[in-house]
């Protein structure tokens, strides 16, 4: 019988914040992936199509870290239905030493939505102009107000514009930004959205391009992190292929998961694009100029799962979170 | 907050054990995977080989069934060191309806041990010879003496031959079999043994063939079930050409994990073989003569693992073992 700690997702919340910490461990999981050495098998999915059902496993084994998480993300579209959340999740933290479970992180989802959040600030970081006045969000749901949130951490900006297919879902979210001291407001034209800003963060669930090519304009950034399960899409493919720099977090991810599928298919982007982590290594802007357009393609990786998992634990057991089984 | 029924391995070994029910659920998985409409993604796997270490994931839905397993073995070939077991693992069980974990199965192994013993029997059940006077087994784990335990559910047999690397091994095993009433003995000789039997398991870590094509004989059934991580081989590629009849667990998985892996590397079996489920359906021996040489190569799979671990479930919410956390 050994320990296995036991996080809830109060317990997590109270350990991993969207902060700088958040930030810190995504940047590792990118750096380490471009270092060539993380072990990060394909995406394993369970897909139920009769009942809108997808479940998504994800791993990476990172060198020196002591332990590596497991990830279970699943989207059941009749939850709502029954009253329950859509979207759920948790991690397993093993040893790195002996492949024994040391800790169950049932978050449903809450460390996905982190450090999801903070992948988006690490591009911004690295590829957003320097001087961001105006971020468009395209898309209403969490992870539209938790961009902006981690944005904030690497860009000061004074205004946001949120736009969505439903325009009192934009309004909601808008008026959560304020509540956070961010001067945010409903746009209802995502071309007006796209064409104001210097950081567009597109987060929603389209599975038919939402942004434009059209509207693209110097000195713009745009984070795609929307889409991850299979057959999501963003941006229309021209516009990919229009960026200055278009990176990925994982080339063989975003190849079928990502923006970067949809170009394919459409005979664009047929060269391999550089990681996010290449961008991260470097710790400069990629030598681009101010008016350059940048393209982060996110479909989310096992390595940010291992860095923030790692990182949840680390905190439950300096503060004495969580309670412990016998396993 | 929902409830989670955890399960120790003390819990699991009073609800699952090698008899008619883990029989019947392993036909059970076999049947639903010929049936085609098992959703099965391939197996994601982890190989870290500087510290000998593989860990490996598996899932299925089975349509029918209130729930679907995830399993994770593992594989650290530095914990014996460490006074670890080498081989662990545990089950989740999520709620095919909504997603939810509904339970955590901290077997250790000991399901996937069951459920592997199981699939045996039922290979042994439809493919050997009526009349089995002498069982083979090559190898001297766990999985040796269950294998034998599990083919006396389906076949009488007077007598069990054990052949390993390590002779002492062997009688080792050899004595804990006869514990259970079965004249067994050790025999320093491979060769012996199968030309021996009517009835072979092998069950090995081995990686290159230790069973030869020559030693076939008429009326000869073989269950090889120690292929399952990369780079295993227990059969002459030969032996499955010489066969007549060859039969997968999974094709995909032994195409790339089982003994089709190698005999393909040679460019034999480049044909498709059917799977056990097939024949689990006919529910008739295939046709076959008494004197048929038969083979089935078992890779182990996530539907038997959804159906074992479903069971368990079954028989502790009946019997009240386990204990509720709040996730």
């Amino acid at each position: 019988m050994r320990d296995i700690l036991i996080l809830t997702e109060q317990d997590l919340r109270a350990c991993v914040k969207i902060d700088a910490d958040a930030i810190r461990v995504a940047e590792d999981a990118f750096r380490a992936l471009s270092s060539g050495t993380v072990i990060m098998p394909p995406i394993m999915s369970v897909e139920v199509p009769d009942i809108h059902a997808e479940m998504d496993m994800k791993t990476a084994y990172i060198p020196g870290y002591a332990g590596f998480a497991l990830k279970v993300a699943s989207s059941f579209g009749n939850n709502a239905a029954l009253g329950l959340p859509n979207l759920s999740g948790l991690m397993m933290l093993f040893s790195a030493e002996t492949g024994l479970l040391q800790a169950m992180l049932l978050d449903n989802g809450y460390l996905t939505a982190v450090r999801t959040a903070a992948a988006g600030a690490v591009a911004a970081k690295y590829m957003a102009p320097e001087n961001v006045e105006t971020v468009g969000v395209l898309g209403t749901g969490e992870q539209a107000r938790l961009q902006v949130e981690a944005a904030l951490l690497v860009r000061s900006f004074s205004r946001v514009l949120i736009w969505g297919r439903d325009m009192a879902k934009a309004e909601e979210c808008a008026t959560q930004l304020k509540d956070l001291g961010i001067d945010a407001g409903a746009d209802s034209s995502a071309e007006t959205v796209v064409r104001e800003s210097q950081l567009v963060i597109t987060a929603t669930a389209a599975r038919k391009p939402i942004l434009k090519r059209d509207w693209l304009h110097p000195g713009l950034h745009i984070t795609a992190m929307g889409s991850d399960f299979s057959g999501k899409q963003e941006l229309e493919p021209e516009a990919l292929a229009a960026a200055d720099l278009y990176v990925t977090d994982r080339l063989a991810q975003c190849a079928t998961l990502g923006e970067l599928r949809g170009a394919r298919e459409v005979g664009l982007m047929t060269e391999d694009p550089p990681e996010l982590g290449d961008i991260v290594k470097r710790a400069h802007s990629g030598g681009r100029s101010p008016t350059d357009i940048t393209i982060a393609d996110l479909t989310g990786t096992g390595a940010q799962d291992t860095t923030v998992a790692t990182l949840a634990l680390d905190v439950a057991r300096t503060t004495g979170l969580g309670s412990i089984i016998k396993g």
